[in-house]
């Protein structure tokens, strides 16, 4: 009952922090510690009012609120704020030369069917067909045998196969692709299209008074695996694309533009991309 | 559509808060400016894991679903974190010998019945009889006459009235009082008792974590106003509480420490507390 412990503006975060009892997890300790800390210099740092503290308690709220089985708009207030990409780096930093990794995504599935390289996953119909072809290496530049690319992408209007259940065929735009000796894949998919994130929840009107847009440029998601490497999620993007600087969710790195190039065989278009791993 | 506007793990805050419009309301900017600068700092500090990141979306989501007309968790959190008193102390510096703020809870009424000096706002007879009395002066320590004092306490079982809608009768240990010439206000109320804030949601089960106890110690809840003066929410604590120097909320201040004194008339307790108001 010593006059240290009771709160006061200057020592606010120490006062909260010497709180925690003897008996927690020492990383418990450490993350809460720090988070205390950097909410308080927040606090003062803009001198929060409580009318907007108000309006904090109830975007929090309301972002809690909308959440459900289909939708997760904490994870979309985390993509939007760069916060996701930032655990995303910090978990997956790579060697010059390797590819990056990038944000995962809610629209991964783990059983898309594998199929022989050379098919395609564009299974619709819809979309301008485009031949994904390249190797999957180490950093050594030799091929990689036995590699997953797992590959998943938004169909012609833009949504992926999990936003329309009732529509057939299922596993539309995605495939596993396993390699060979000489590391290559292929595949025939369609050239993406930009889309914007659910817009009509919290996070859509963060955006709004932020006058940011919601929209992410084309992409495919990859997700590459190698047994003795660590794993690669990642998008490659279309370098054309007119939010390719403005992606929503700060997906985009300048290493995972692809060429998209016009072909003249069975697809209008090819863009070529190797993956480069690292040794887990 | 320039290389410097893509995310990297560096300039991540950068990036985030270089995406913000021109159209955008300036107080906003600055404040979520700030809070993606600190969030960011907090997960390169700890360099924050995908599985902590994980835990964290659960928590807040939960915290978001357990909220219902009658209950707030993203307030409990704001109080458990010491955030709510934080943002009261630097929305309300008053200088030395002023009364100072505290939190002001969840559980006033605005329309407290008006009551005569000297009444007693314990209506269930359940508790044990304390005199509360003091002045309302300003800084000179001269009477403030037409002050309002408007006070809420628990009752005997550690609950407030609006806690319990089928326990009559109502307004049970509420009123509110208005000073005459001399600026004095007394009534008789109970010894307040200490109680656990909400612990069964996930505001308890970080508090657990973090191996702290949910209990507030014994205290009063006063809103003091007057025309031309700062309004004043605070509390008067039990200096005796067994909790006083680890209010799960932050709320104590030694300056609202008040004395309980044994008293030998119609009450057990006296407890004297003068209110001290600056100019608005």
């Amino acid at each position: 009952m010593t006059k240290e412990s009771y709160f006061t503006e200057d020592g606010s975060a120490e006062a909260v922090n010497a709180r925690m009892g003897d008996n927690i997890d020492p990383r418990l300790a450490e993350v809460m510690g720090s988070l205390v800390r950097h909410l308080h210099a927040f606090a003062k740092d803009i001198e929060l009012k409580p009318e907007e503290w108000d309006l904090a308690i109830d975007f929090l709220t309301r972002t809690g609120q909308i959440c459900s089985p289909e939708r997760q708009e904490f994870i979309l207030l985390s993509d939007t704020l760069g916060f996701s990409m930032l655990v995303d780096a910090i978990n997956n930093r790579r060697p010059s030369g390797a590819t990056e990794n990038t944000v995962f995504g809610p629209f991964h599935v783990a059983d898309a069917p594998i199929r022989q390289m050379g098919d395609t996953i564009c299974l619709d119909g819809k979309g301008e067909p485009c031949l994904y072809e390249g190797r999957v290496v180490d950093k050594d530049g030799s091929p990689i045998e036995g590699a997953t690319v797992d590959v998943w992408s938004d169909n012609a209007d833009g949504y992926y196969d999990v936003q329309q259940p009732d529509v057939q065929p299922k596993f539309n735009n995605r495939g596993r692709f396993i390699t060979g000796a000489d590391g290559a894949y292929s595949f025939v998919g369609i050239k993406p299209v930009s889309y914007p994130i659910p817009d009509d929840g919290p996070v859509g009107q963060m955006l709004a008074a932020l006058d940011r847009h919601p929209n992410r440029p084309a992409h495919l998601h990859f997700l590459v695996t190698a047994p003795g490497y660590e794993k690669i999620v990642t998008h490659i993007f279309d370098g054309e694309d007119e939010w390719l600087s403005s992606d929503s969710v700060f997906g985009v790195k300048e290493s995972l533009i692809a060429p998209f190039e016009p072909a003249s065989g069975d697809t209008n278009w090819r863009a070529p991309f190797d993956f480069v791993m690292v040794k887990a």
